[in-house]
């Protein structure tokens, strides 16, 4: 699953992929999530659930992720029992590292450290290769420790969702407002539900990680309209 | 719990009184019932979770249904195991009686059978004198008779909570722009996802019915001012 192409800043197709596990949450939260995503008219990628689903997540939904400006994950109960849902976290953590894609975790009935270190509800992973699994228990680990929300109990999901949708449209902003090249990673180990800090301290790092980034898009980019 | 006061209709206080069983939805369903009803401006009665509950309801609650356009009530699966709600149910169906009042019963993974006959998730009534229980049983069985909307499998709730709210705004509308002596009572026995007919053939009888309800909004009134 090695990115087949990079958008330029100006190609991406989507502002928000949301990655969830359709069992737990399709029917609610994630639809108030993609409702309250439309009421501020930001652009997300909803797949088909009528479409037929292979044993590998398809091209369709690799090029979105590819193709979005930032992933949402929702990691619920019972995300981490799909390999679907595992392996698009693989492709958005590939995507992070090489275009520099921002992602944000949200912890819904879930605790953090559950996914940092695969336990409680993420104890079990679903069968496979062990190089599979050694992708997905690092996806895991990586996306928990990167800045995200958590739903506090007793906390009106309502207002949840308008935090995790001010944090996107703030993102965005951010995108929008920055050069390519001084775009900030998430900072990792943050866990508020009220600010996303950004770690300043490593920005003179960031700077020479985005350059790259930048060279890759470009470099995919080119083979992607050459072929 | 007779009812103490009924408004004029200048002098109601909500436009919405929503009657849920708080440990299945609040923080769920109902909160994004309430985000998308204040999106619409449409006023509705919220309680304070952080107030003491004592074993009956209270005055500012009974005061808030009756001062209430409209009842929605919500039953999902642990409605009928709170006398709280089911107390609050006999307030509603007596306003409705008393003040024709209206009520939308929202069927939230339950069947509306279960809720019509007391079965399934609804034939546990808690404990309490046979004559109470007889008013739960009968606040149950009307309600679930009224017109009513059903969340059906699969579907979105983000859809089913627009659904409900269009609902609303119908219904303040036919308030608003009818006469209230001409005001129609909900059709029994519809149980419609899309439209909510109203019973034509017996208007006849439901001028008399609402011209005795106003004549009871008059007297009540009068005498609540008078004390």
């Amino acid at each position: 699953m090695a990115p087949s192409f990079a958008p330029s800043s100006s190609s991406y197709e989507y502002e928000v992929f949301v990655s969830f596990r359709g069992a737990d949450n399709r029917t609610g939260f994630t639809s108030h999530l993609f409702a309250a995503l439309d009421r501020k008219t930001i652009h997300a990628y909803k797949d088909d659930i009528n479409l037929p689903r292979g044993e590998k997540i398809g091209p369709e939904l690799l090029k979105a992720i590819e193709t979005s400006r930032i992933a949402v994950v929702v990691f619920s109960k019972k995300y981490a029992t799909s390999d679907w849902c595992l392996d698009e976290l693989v492709k958005i953590m590939e995507c992070k590292r090489v275009f520099n894609q921002r992602v944000l975790p949200v912890f819904y009935h879930v605790a953090q450290p559950e996914v940092l270190e695969q336990k409680g509800n993420f104890a079990e992973l679903p069968n496979g290769p062990e190089d599979k699994r050694n992708s997905w228990r690092a996806a895991l680990t990586g996306a928990a420790n990167l800045a995200g929300l958590h739903l506090e109990p007793n906390r009106p999901e309502s207002e949840f969702i308008e935090e995790i949708v001010e944090n996107i449209l703030k993102k965005l902003n951010e995108e929008s407002s920055t050069a390519p090249s001084l775009r900030q990673n998430d900072a990792p180990g943050q866990h508020s539900s009220a600010t996303i800090p950004h770690n300043d301290a490593s920005s003179g790092q960031n700077t020479t990680i985005n350059a790259i980034a930048d060279w890759n898009r470009f470099f995919f980019f080119k083979i992607f309209f050459s072929r």
